[in-house]
Parts: structure tokens; sequence; C-alpha cells
């Protein structure tokens, strides 16, 4: 099975997405107005998903859509992630989740909650960051240069949460929601091996754009 | 006591800065980079706090200053809170806390976390958003048109959640942090009044900046 792919309508720098990693067996959603960043990228989605007053112009030609009323408990960000997982989907990236809308970019970060307690992979992706949660396992990062690697307690506590391969190693440390004690670590070794035993932990990152 | 407001190094609109609602009372501390926003719109700061690296021209003349080494576990934003409450201010507006770089955003959301389980009211504010935290209480929030009002769950579960004087409200509802159920309401009456009971509540007013 390979990745979904949804395409939200937050901020969207166009040469990001041109320049994403794009794979052949991606399946392609756009959420509301992400057709709109789509279209000017020049990509051609498999799925849209939105009100239909999102698209101004009516639906393109020839690709499916599933249409909603407005008034609805799930963002379209969120019925994407719903579909995909319904699919079979168990791996996703979300582009256009983040922006100046701290609201939407908020409801996005907890989608990715949605989607581990559903058993997938959510990584939000934008320009300067990466963004993803863990929980009972370990990920390896490998080393970017010019990008800092951060994790938080998503859980009011994470336990037996260890970096290794970081300036600031940890070891069977414990985190708190109320204190980000792992802010802005960085990658040493070749690879940073993360891992949390309890909790949800976020991993966050970010580019340095000062350099 | 008044108003801490602390001045960070995420980005910061100068308009926004200039038109902020200042207060004569307030305590204004700078936070690493910070300055250069306050510098660029004429803020003489009552206190500065971060390590001499940040402070390319020196320290300007006649303003106290904190500095630290870069190698700790505070963010500059969390020493100036800490620095706050030590003082006696518990009710703090944090500027330039959110931008670009997702890791210092979400490292200042936890820092509201921190001033509340240390008794604070923390406000960040920016261009387009305010977002503050709530826990066994409730507030009362205006109408301001063109801004949508959304809760979240901050812990993995908020009981007792009550929305009243908005499009969809909510009593005595359940909220968990990952399900973002709360996105995007709208206040209909002069104020909507916001209620949790148990859990912390993120409360986040944006603006739709397409109108």
């Amino acid at each position: 099975m390979g990745r979904c792919v949804v395409i939200g309508a937050g901020e969207l720098d166009q040469k990001f997405l041109q320049d994403f990693s794009w794979r052949e067996q991606d399946f392609i959603i756009c959420a509301d107005g992400g057709f709109s960043h789509a279209r000017q990228a020049g990509i051609r989605p498999d799925l849209l998903i939105g009100d239909q007053d999102s698209y101004s112009e009516g639906f393109p030609q020839g690709i499916p859509a599933l249409t909603c009323r407005p008034e609805k408990d799930d963002s379209d960000m969120m019925l994407a992630v719903k579909e995909g997982l319904a699919r079979g989907y168990r791996d996703f990236v979300l582009l256009g989740a983040t922006g100046g809308r701290f609201d939407h970019t908020l409801a996005n970060l907890q989608t990715i909650a949605y989607g581990l307690a559903h058993g997938a992979f959510v990584l939000i992706a934008d320009r300067d960051n990466m963004i993803t949660m863990l929980q009972n396992d370990t990920v390896v990062l490998p080393r970017i240069n010019g990008y800092y690697l951060s994790v938080f307690s998503y859980t009011e506590v994470c336990d037996g949460v260890s970096l290794e391969g970081v300036k600031y190693p940890l070891q069977q440390a414990r985190l708190t929601n109320w204190f980000p004690l792992g802010l802005s670590n960085e990658i040493l070794a070749e690879s940073a091996r993360v891992t949390v035993q309890e909790g949800i932990l976020v991993i966050v990152v970010s580019k340095d754009r000062r350099r």
C-alpha cells in the first residue's frame, strides 16, 4: 500500500510543493481549497473532498469528488484522513496543513494523533518543518544539516523517552506537556534514535532559516 | 499588578506590534531576538533576556539584561515567563511566539500550560490569532467580526465543556486531543461563554483573512 498525500488549504509554498518527493503510488487527496495549490503546481489529485462552495469553478472534469455539508464535525483534512484510512492507507503526508490560521494548524496536529490511534503514521510537512508523533516505538531520523530536532510530550506525560546521537541526549527521561524540555536539539551522528515507552511524543524537525 | 508582555524572536508583524493595545503598567521583556522587533517598533523593553550572542550590537544602554548560557533547559521565552512569575506577574502576553518554526510555536504553546500550572493567565497573540488555555473555569469572549472561535482539548480528555452564544453550542461535552471537534465555531451573541470542568482546554480565536 502506498502513501496517501493530502493537500489542504493552509499555506503551501509552491516550490516546496513542486519539489516534494512525490512517489508513483501516492494517492493524492485535495481537501477543500487545497485544490488551488495543486492546480497551480500542475498536480492532478485522485480525489477531491470538500463542500461545493470551495470549488468556485466547479469540480474539475474526471476527478472523483466527495462533497459534504459545510456544517459537520470533521474538518476537510480529517475527512480526507478518514477516507484514506477507509481505503486501507496507513501512511499519510499532510501538506498545506500549517500557516497563519493557528486553529487549523492545531486541528491538523490533533489529526496526527487521530491517525496514530488508528494505526497510521501521519506526517505534516511544510517548507520549514516536519511534524509527526510516536507512541511506544523507536524511530531513526537521519541528520539533515541546518535542521533542529525537537521532541515534546503530547500527552500530559511521556516516560521512557530516549534520544541518542544528539547534542543533548536523554535516557529514559520523563517529559510533560507543560515544560518544553526537548526543544531545539541537534543531530550529531549520521542519525538520531528517538524512543518513547509511555505516552505520545511529538517529533518536530525544523529548519533554521537564518542560516 | 499589571501585565508582563514578552516579545520573542518569532515572526512578528510590525503593524500588529505597533497597534497592540499597550498599557502604561506593562512590564516588557524581550526574549532573545525579540529585541530586534521591539527596536524596530520603537518599543523600549524593561528587561532583556538571552545569551549575549543574540545582541550583535551589545546590550542597549540602560536596559537591564539577564544573560544565560546558550546550553540550557529553558527557552528564552520560558525564562522570561519564569522571571515574570518570580516578580509576581500572573497575566502574560507573548508576542513573536509563532511563525514558521513550528518547534518554537509548540514550545510556546506548552509555556501557556506552564503558566496555567503556576496560576497565571498566558495569551499568545499574533496578527491572526489569540491563543490561551482554560482549566476548571469559565471565560466570556466578546464577538469580533471576522474571527472564528475554536476549542481543543490540550489534555487527553476534557470534560464538562460548554459553549454558549455560538453557532455550534456544546453542553457538558467531552473533547479529546485526538479529534478536533471544536474547530471553527462562530460567536453569534454579543459574547460567548466557554466553560471546562475537567482537563485543560485550548481556546483559539483566529481571523479569516480571506474576508
